[in-house]
């Protein structure tokens, strides 16, 4: 997967080609209207190439889930400001999605929209547990680790990393979730909200925030 | 809908034995596998009594959706306290499906993954997106109507009473989403956060709670 296309942009083999076919299919048809087939229609490749290189349905989406990981990820790390406070502002503008797509690409909240409809398949399916598990871990890992960081630098007060970055991650996450399953658009409210939380319990200095 | 039947319990009448029959179908199948056929299969009712019930699958659904929030609703009231410290303990108790479920009945993980699996169809289904609305409003209006009493009361800061009801009814449905998409069960570590936040934005004497 080359650094430059994280769903968008040309892809840099097939693997990639059918990462990106699956995001368009999942965006366009939904998870229970989702195909190899369908997946196919959004791809110059034909359906054995497909059964080439997965088991099937799930396999795909499964591994979709990994791709859509890597994505954030490299987010993180891309939009990372080099400083605890900055990075933790990084982490939440690139979690709720708010930052510019390229343009001719889906927007952020398309991305989050079809991350949470995949994520709800884990409530029923073991597969998608495990892989979701670990990718709630790295996350929340790499956010206590700034937050660690500003303790140790003194810009953060002295809380419990891991469960400071646990909570801020599934809040972040029920933000999205409200954001997307609503029609009034709450999310500015709720950012408000979270920035006060983490000024008055995490920030030393509040005006830094 | 008697009182004393929600998703659990003997039928009042066909409109309750139908949305039990969903709520068990969904259990078994998840959404992407629920069909009429499927509904029918959990109840002593023919496919022919649903479709004179009801226009299709989606209806049904959506019908479900109101019977949910109208479970969630009266167990909100019946776990009242009648004062906002301990309405707010309840709130966030049902709200976390942290209380017994009786026996021989699915139990409240069980509801909660229901619940938002279905949430998840509002990413991509408008009138699933409708219906959430106003569910969210209900409860927020709900909860904000406890912060309020309790700023009255003295018991309370004086906060925002609907900014900290958003965001304390965001933050549960994102640790709900946690709880049911991991397999590290990481809710117990998310309610600490949670209640160390509303013992110090929200609580007057923090001992309180």
């Amino acid at each position: 997967m080359s650094d430059e296309a994280p769903l968008d942009g040309e892809p840099a083999d097939t693997h990639e080609a059918i990462m990106m076919a699956t995001f368009a299919a999942l965006q366009k048809h939904g998870y229970p209207g989702i195909s190899i087939q369908r997946i196919a229609d959004e791809s110059d490749l034909t359906k054995s190439t497909f059964y080439h290189h997965f088991d099937g349905k799930d396999d795909i989406l499964l591994s979709f889930v990994q791709y859509m990981r890597d994505y954030f990820e490299r987010g993180y790390r891309i939009e990372s400001a080099g400083d605890p406070v900055g990075d933790l502002k990084a982490y939440i503008t690139i979690s709720l999605g708010e930052y510019p797509a390229p343009e001719g690409t889906p927007d952020a909240g398309e991305r989050i929209g079809t991350y949470l409809e995949l994520r709800s398949q884990a409530i029923q399916n073991p597969a998608f547990r495990e892989e979701f598990t670990e990718m709630s871990a790295d996350l929340v890992d790499y956010l206590a680790e700034i937050i660690q960081t500003g303790i140790d630098a003194g810009v953060f007060r002295s809380v419990d990393p891991h469960r400071t970055a646990e909570f801020l991650s599934a809040t972040l996450e029920g933000i999205n979730l409200q954001q997307t399953t609503r029609t009034d658009e709450p999310v500015g409210l709720l950012r408000e909200e979270l920035e006060s939380y983490i000024r008055s319990e995490l920030l030393v200095d509040d005006a830094a925030f």
